[in-house]
């Protein structure tokens, strides 16, 4: 067994997990509670899966508060099959959807969902380079449902409270970024989904919570797999479902739950998140975040240094100090800290001390 | 660390895994080639995952002898997304395609493709409860493709010559369930396509192997997770791609190579599927195998024994022996033995041995 180093792993995603939610997987990797088989190997039939699966579920339910006409699943594709499933099962033909504009991801979602049909843009921040909330929404209010995301991953914006949509038009939310991180009121929502890599487990599912008539609205005759009613129906389980992800993101709930919930990592998120801006607003414009101070994330925190040399410069010394994963996404440029659920208070005083001296050695 | 105790696994997906890939996953779960994380941590787009999907699809491409005109992509969804995404990609509208069906997969296939276009049924063996291989096939000329699936999983009939289809019409397989079990002559192919979860890894990752005129194919406008073009451009990483799912089929193709490659394991699985086919041949009728002798596949033997009763005695005996997911399907009934890659021949001979000692107590 290779050695115990661990690094500060402040990557966007695929993103850190829990150090103890990959050692009770590395414990059993070879002989799941004593079935003489790994995770990995069982049927998706059998009853100890059944009860992977049935108690992840059980526990998000408890963590989020998720009412009983929700429904749960655990899908593949990530997000982006998302952005066009959810307007195939929830769009009818001629009707149009709203869409929210606030970064990358809800302008991939947009794309996707104009490709199969009519879409209307509620608002946008695009002008701003997103580096804000929208001020003021133009819903539609026949619009078949407005779709925004919760936290932008890339541009570091978060919603703390959802849009005000019109009477009776349901809210559709990508959470992925900032799911389970702080607690949330689900019967706001029609339907929310995260991918799983961020703040939940390892990439390869994506969790949807779906209210029963939002599952009620699936056409006809669409291919099984996009299909929400077939797969809600299943219990997730038309096909074999990606197994050793499903028990990952289980782990992390009950971790989740073990830590206290979502209040407690709310409050855990929010220490983390502030030691970083405190680096960032206490270094007299050295550092400047690229997002409004009211719309900053939790989870995601972009920001500049003087120049992309000292950007450069920045990334890789960080990496020598075990801070990795800090270089920004292309379309936002300098360096972006993620700091997810599973990344401590440690880690985030560790980054905000290597920045204090940086600056002290380049300012 | 729980003790080793390992069963013999005949499950027929999820199935058995390489007991050396597992121990390798385990020894680096917390820090993946010193980089002080998790394979499941580490960005998608570090040169650490490049190496871990280029290297996996090089050696695939060594196993296989994939030529350099088709493109390998590692997708989601497993094969029940891709019988949509087959004809979404590749059956232009207004066009046909051909389906061979040989049992509950290829059926399923069919299923699907009809949802979204003209299917046209070349061959069927359903009035023989797919029990064997159809003996002529009605191809249509004009046919988009045709589709077949190469080993029934369910009804254990495995082709081991590609059907003969009307010159220029591109022939496409599902290979699930007999995945690198031993040499094909990929060339013969458009697209091959595989759930990794029988033969090459855990579920949650499905090869995709597709000619370079079958991708140009793709039609303008595809919701991008279901779009063979970018998705082969993008080297599989439009989105983020269950990392360690294509980590698992990595280590497994390593594996398989290090076993001496295709043509050793085709030795190996004959070897295995012998051991067991004789044990039913030689019960003087006590076992009754599903399939006809000349379609009797290597990887999946259904059987039945003399009555119901005897067949939950048997499942059960079996169980306490350590002898795991001999449960046949309910559609055909009785038991399955799987004996994919990783099953030992000291598990194929310990079943034997069982089904020997079983028929002297019960015969």
């Amino acid at each position: 067994m290779s050695e115990l180093k661990r690094v500060y792993n402040f990557n966007p995603g695929p993103g850190v997990l829990p150090l103890e939610v990959l050692q009770e997987a590395q414990a059993e990797l070879l002989n799941f509670k004593g079935t003489g088989m790994s995770v990995m190997e069982i049927s998706h039939r059998s009853k100890e899966f059944e009860a992977v699966i049935q108690t992840a579920e059980a526990d998000l339910r408890e963590l989020l508060g998720i009412p009983s006409n929700y429904k749960v699943m655990f899908l593949q594709g990530g997000a982006t099959l998302q952005f066009a499933m959810i307007p195939m099962n929830l769009r009818a033909a001629g009707a149009s959807a709203d869409y929210v504009v606030t970064g990358s991801w809800s302008k991939a979602a947009l794309k996707e969902a104009k490709k199969l049909g009519a879409v209307h843009i509620a608002a946008t921040t695009e002008s701003e380079n997103f580096n804000c909330l929208p001020d003021k929404y133009d819903f539609d209010p026949k619009a078949a449902y407005v779709h925004y995301t919760m936290n932008e991953t890339i541009h570091g914006v978060e919603f703390f409270n959802e849009p005000v949509v019109p009477d009776g038009v349901p809210l559709v939310c990508d959470t992925s970024s900032n799911f389970i991180s702080r607690p949330i009121d689900v019967s706001k929502y029609a339907l929310l989904y995260a991918g799983a890599q961020k703040n939940a487990g390892p990439s390869g599912v994506t969790v949807v919570i779906a209210r029963d008539d939002m599952i009620a609205r699936t056409p006809e005759n669409l291919p099984v797999m996009l299909d929400y009613k077939t797969l809600a129906e299943s219990g997730s389980l038309h096909n074999t479902p990606p197994s050793f992800a499903i028990y990952m993101v289980g782990l992390v709930f009950k971790w989740a739950k073990k830590m206290g919930g979502l209040a407690a990592m709310e409050k855990h998120n929010r220490e983390k998140a502030a030691i970083v801006y405190n680096a960032i607003d206490d270094s007299a414009g050295f550092y400047r975040g690229h997002t409004v101070p009211e719309a900053r994330s939790l989870m995601n925190i972009p920001f500049r240094l003087p120049s992309e040399e000292l950007e450069e410069t920045f990334a890789k010394e960080a990496k020598k100090n075990d801070l990795i994963g800090l270089k920004g996404h292309r379309s936002v440029g300098g360096m972006r800290a993620s700091v997810y659920n599973a990344m401590t208070i440690e880690g985030a005083k560790e980054l905000s001390k290597f920045m204090a001296d940086f600056q002290k050695r380049n300012g």
